[in-house]
């Protein structure tokens, strides 16, 4: 399970072009038509880094329910029909498969916990190890210029979902992913600021950083227009209070 | 300034592997003898990647009182100290500099606010950009094999210090650094896992993982151990409770 950054193909570790090197077969998880310049990203990833002949073993996921109300059951029930499609494949396969990872396979991915459910169903055995990323987080610190905690204090990270919630007592720095809804509206007060970014890593990337109240607006304009132009957005942001 | 990831020369990216060929010279930022080890990793670092000659400029940090009771306040005298240094050493210099940053620029790491500093002295200026890098929380969560985060919920990066006034309400996934302190033994409950790990990425890698009560007294034995024989050790850990 190799982590590939955030977009950009250099942004890729010696340690995952070797680990992508000893791969036969390339599990590539498909979300569907809209997100097709994603999967290209990651061919051009392939190309850029493979120095011999290789396989794709497309994996679709099946639908979701985005909106549910049961959200962590609904979420367990999806992740154990993604397991059966992997396994299936998997099952297809002798020798080093290798599953590409946005970013690293550690933060809001479910990569991880899929392969550890193929496992537990006990019918496909292998071994497996992950290969750490460089994150859209740190992508959007890098491309900002900004440290993520303030001296000595701790940062955040934390979901849309969440963020509507409102933020644990004595959080005022909080790193806000997987968020369609622009929750930052949301937040209260007039001394916030906010570093966002999309495409983080691409060359559609777009950053907006500002006072929260004067450049709130602007964001949700700006998504939406990139949204509706390439049919999909991957965005981050830090807020700080 | 180029984010290198926790310790493993092939942990590097593409993107930092092209910015340090284009610097003439590295910065290389000495914390006393005992952490020479870390120079010499650093320097295997250049050594992997390097196409053509570099120098070196050494800058020794000042010496910090390392137990104050005006915790900011000391660390941003220590900062004003460190910037005079920096900027007296990037006078010295024509050309692209580079400054290789463990992990990644923006977290828990004062290099960027230095930079920023020496720029707003007046005396000295450039231009820069920040490659971001893995972290060791990336490297920590990958080798074993964990999501920090759990389905939809928040994860808090905090320190040591920060740990022991307790974590914020409703708070229940935390990884921690700069824990010189085995913070971690003041934890209550009996429902807390923990995942730790020493020079994560390097050959001397130490991991541990349990219930908390469980393994507690094993890490706070190794740590002082690993300590005792190398004279430095960086750790980090994830507690879910």
């Amino acid at each position: 399970m190799i982590g590939i950054g955030a977009g950009d193909p250099d942004q890729v570790t010696v340690q995952a072009i070797k680990a992508m090197n000893r791969a036969e077969v390339f599990f590539v998880i498909g979300k569907g038509a809209e997100k097709q310049d994603l999967v290209d990203l990651r061919t051009g990833i392939l190309d850029e880094h493979m120095r011999g002949p290789y396989r794709i073993v497309d994996i679709v996921d099946p639908p979701r329910d985005r909106t549910p109300s049961d959200y962590e059951g609904v979420v367990d029930d999806w992740h154990d029909r993604r397991a059966a499609i992997f396994e299936e494949r998997f099952g297809a396969v002798d020798g080093v498969g290798a599953i590409l990872v946005w970013g690293d396979p550690s933060l809001y991915d479910s990569t991880l916990r899929i392969v550890e459910r193929v496992l537990s169903r006990g019918i496909e055995t292998f071994e497996y190890s992950v290969i750490p990323g460089v994150t859209s987080v740190q992508s959007l610190a890098a491309q900002h210029r900004i440290v993520l905690n303030r001296i000595g204090e701790p940062v955040h990270i934390t979901t849309g979902r969440r963020l509507r919630d409102g933020l644990p007592e004595g959080v005022r720095d909080a790193v806000v992913m997987l968020d369609a809804d622009c929750s930052f509206t949301e937040v209260p007060g007039d001394d916030v600021q906010i570093w966002w970014g999309a495409y983080l890593g691409t060359e559609d990337e777009v950053l907006i950083s500002g006072n929260l109240r004067e450049v709130e607006a602007e964001i949700v304009r700006v998504r939406a227009e990139l949204r509706e132009r390439k049919g999909w957005i991957m965005d981050t942001y830090l807020l700080r209070s």
